[in-house]
């Protein structure tokens, strides 16, 4: 089959033709690709940033953000069929340990990534797991949800977070609006009645985030700090997304927080340097955000088959993979790219 | 009556004779003090440290860890009656504002806090309200239970919402077993059955958290981060309740926390410094605690009442309060100094 | 003031001159009624169904939904001022024990309720306390929102509750779409994405309901359990919310309970009565809900003035109390009647 | 292998030889019994009471709790290996549904129960699955902790979910002190510092209670109930555990319980008839509980490693089933019965 690889790092993806993955274990699931996700992600991967975190080896088909349709399964595969419309979840975790009898299935001891750390699915065919498929609605289609399988899935999954904690009257305030935040802000307005106060450094982005739901969107321009503590009675609000983590959005977002207050970490680059007084004088909380659970996506889906949270998508097919990579590292995707086989 | 009072910044207390307070409010509860605490944060006091941020007029009486006797009520006082016994919680707060109304009465938007912005008990009588004062047991005195008023509501509040996520089979780690960490290493093992894990630098605390209950005590001379990593299987420990917060108590404690756990800042001093991918990518938390509300308190006479939570105090007349500063100044208290009048 | 008064068991209610309530309490506040709700709880008043229970002296103004202006405050009232909008919660609590500590007032040990056991708001001015009062928004009408001061607060109560445990692709059963249950689907909307199946015997409820937001409105015709099972997949809903609690409603409606699904309890009239076996078996759970804390109340006039939630309304002046009576008892009232002094 | 076997309903059980079980699939585990509890629900299948139910076909092998040492492993199990000493989970379950997916693998949509629906442990083998084994402390042996498989898993689980709300000062009632409630009682004295009031028929039963930790004993005499409110302040207590719900027991329980507390249901037999007005103005909760999920089982584990968790057993050769299950219906075995084979 055709697959795109990882042949070197600093060096441009290459198009292969590989074997085709074949079930050979019990929970074995082979799913057709319908669409793969150009994440940035994949950009880091080939300037090397994983190279030493994944150990994986060259070459390797990259893509951690599929969607598709089962082509195969193990002889103890019975939750999906040969045919069935499939978005994969990022991780391919044991099912045995703690975590994962826990329901947390993301801290799973023993997972494996496809894309990151094994074979992963800008190709025609994946391997994954019965434990890493979620069957989808009639009304969806791969390539409409693919991205959904891990930007998608962290931004549902800090929302959610949040989301359990806000009461009517709180405030809520997203910073970033793009791929992630404009995700977050579409599962908060289906899961709180909270008010969403978004920041963003570009107006394009912050029309966007009022577009889709956010009740007061705030250009980062230096007085967006002010601004904030301005609509929330001058107290800062009782939750902060961070979809940026860097850039000095941490400094600005705890600005913003208010006492007893949750900042909720999800993009990454600076660090948090706070004082410890500051922590417990005003008595906040950082948390940390992964990608979702299995359930979580499942969630997702939901939201998605109900029309409750949109992606606009840019696809390219298999072969236009360059096209792709170049137009999300020049800033010219809106929304999400999708290579399509 | 006579009370201890801040003259001056860098200067010593001095006794005073003052009138004595009056109820001049419905909810005002006066009351003859039975014993006050002398905490570290009353030499800081001295230092200047607060004189800012409390923007309290000198000369005032300090003292923040109080209990004693109900002497006189104002005219809508229903829970308490003359002559009761009562430890203070060190808060007067309004009832009226949305934390006060969600049980959260540490975040009231209209506190005072007697020792700090207004009249404290180093002193005969002490001017609360209502909403301050919790009866105690039949079994319990003032002068045991006052230091339990501040700092160990402090620990019990940290504690407590530890323990509301722990579960067997869990390690909780405790930095610092002075005189918060070893009443929260008390109230860990009365409400939870995680394995408890103390660090400290000095051999005696070391024991001392072993004698009220620590499964394991770790010294911390270099090898604690690796020895708390051997004791939780290699995973670090689910909770980290940090008591020191300075000296590189955070950066030792992050690397004894395992991935999705909860550090829990209590002492303070230094920053924390943390890379936001090390926040994301092992989904841990940063927890503020503050002291504990109202009800924490009662709950917290309770378990004294029980037994489950026992002070070592060393007790000091009223007319000695410059003997008692003197020596916990000089590192010569075992377990908390307190006036008596 | 005119104020309209329970005379006798059995008898019509009588409009009386007596005289205005004034300020005796440092938390007292009175209101200027702008607008009291009818309730088929002041019909069974006048029944005497609740005589004995209320103990209250005859004759005594009823009237315990209420919303005005504050016209005059206690000494020690900080948080409203004369001419302040407010809904009046229907408890005065204490602020004082446990549960008012802990933010569940409505558990309140020394509890009065105007309108049951003292003076209510059929009348021209209502004394309260401080503790009951939430100003309004600038939007809202105070007789337009009096009734959701307890029919709408007990559905907020509830309705919030069963959200807090229900996920997108969860389904929430809410059975009759009356007075508190179109109410209880429109919180629903809001603070949950979960899938909302209404059931009522009545057609025009049914049409209301999904006017207001549900999903699927299923006619209450005896194929009723049936086809919610049919619309859960088969396996039953994982909440229901029974707004009628009589007819049949319980045992029809754990019949369309999943396995560990919540029953949450609103409505009253007959026994829930049901083999333990059942209940262990398949792990449900039967939650009492009586109405709704001061912060629930504050919760739901945010979703009031966000336009979340709307309330049909048809206002009677004071004096045609018995119109409104009548028209209430004869099932001519489309929402709630409402009397204006 | 020798078997101990239901042969037909009404009738005795037979000891007979059949094969011993295979590893067949890839997650199986095959487990040489080193115990097997004998249980109440045992004389029930004899009876007759479960035919229906389970749809199991005679003959087949009874005994629903099970430890051992792992004999034989599937091609996909990792998480245990040959010799390895377990405690058998009783449930089977798919690990793919919702439920399981939760961490809530009790209510698996896909289930088996060996010794109910499929073959069980009164013999020299057992086939189960990798997800159903937890392996053993060294410190605890399979003969000594196999009733803690069922009957002790069904303790914890309800005593760990109402510790989870229990507060320092809230009480909590134990209706039963047999082989469920004692265990019960251990974990509430493990994971929770309420007050402990065990009722109890039998004399021997209440001092069992308190020798493992109730603060209180009463005698179920008839005016138990009356000495359970005087103990509870005359509020009656924040939560129940109904480790008997029969003879009376939900009606006498019910008049136990405090306004807003929770009433866990974990005995059976007679009905919940309770008036839907008295769970609405008290504000009440039932709370059904089946058996522990696997999770709840490793947390027992490590209760009974700590020590904190002890039964009582009295040991029988397999061969001796027949005196074993005599006994027990005479009501002659102290704690609980184990076949050794």
């Amino acid at each position: 089959m055709k697959a795109v690889q990882v042949v070197g790092y600093g060096k441009n993806l290459e198009m292969a033709e590989v074997p085709a993955p074949e079930v050979t274990g019990p929970y074995d699931v082979i799913v057709r690709i319908g669409g793969a996700g150009v994440c940035r992600t994949d950009l880091h991967i080939l300037e090397g940033q994983w190279a030493e975190k994944s150990g994986v080896e060259l070459p390797y088909t990259i893509g951690h953000e599929n969607a598709g349709w089962v082509h195969a399964v193990g002889s103890a595969v019975t939750n999906v069929s040969e045919g069935d419309k499939v978005i994969v979840h990022p991780l391919i975790t044991c099912g045995l340990c703690r975590a994962c009898r826990a329901g947390d299935d993301v801290h799973c001891e023993n997972n494996r990534f496809p894309g990151i750390d094994t074979a992963g699915g800008y190709a025609e065919y994946l391997k994954t797991s019965a434990r890493s498929v979620v069957r989808l609605d009639d009304s969806l289609e791969p390539a409409d949800v693919a991205a959904l399988a891990d930007a998608g899935l962290t931004a549902y999954h800090a929302a959610a977070k949040a989301a359990r904690r806000l009461r009517p009257g709180d405030r809520c305030v997203v910073i970033g609006a793009g791929g992630l935040g404009h995700i977050g802000i579409q599962v908060l307005g289906a899961l709180t009645a909270a008010e969403i106060v978004v920041v963003d450094r570009n107006p394009d982005a912050v029309d966007l985030a009022v577009s889709v739901g956010a009740d007061h969107g705030v250009l980062a321009d230096g007085g967006h700090v002010d601004r904030v503590r301005e609509l929330t009675g001058g107290h800062g609000a009782e939750a902060v997304i961070d979809f940026v983590g860097e850039g000095g959005s941490t400094g600005d977002g705890i600005g913003m927080l208010r006492r007893a207050g949750d900042y909720h970490v999800v993009g990454y680059g600076e660090n948090i340097d706070v004082p410890t007084i500051d922590v417990i004088s005003a008595e906040i909380n950082f948390i940390g955000n992964l990608v979702g659970s299995y359930n979580d996506l499942c969630e997702l889906m939901v939201l998605a088959a109900r029309g409750r949270v949109r992606l606009h998508t840019a696809k390219y097919s298999l072969d236009r993979f360059q096209d792709a990579l170049d137009d999300l590292d020049g800033g010219r995707i809106r929304g999400r790219a999708i290579l399509v086989p």
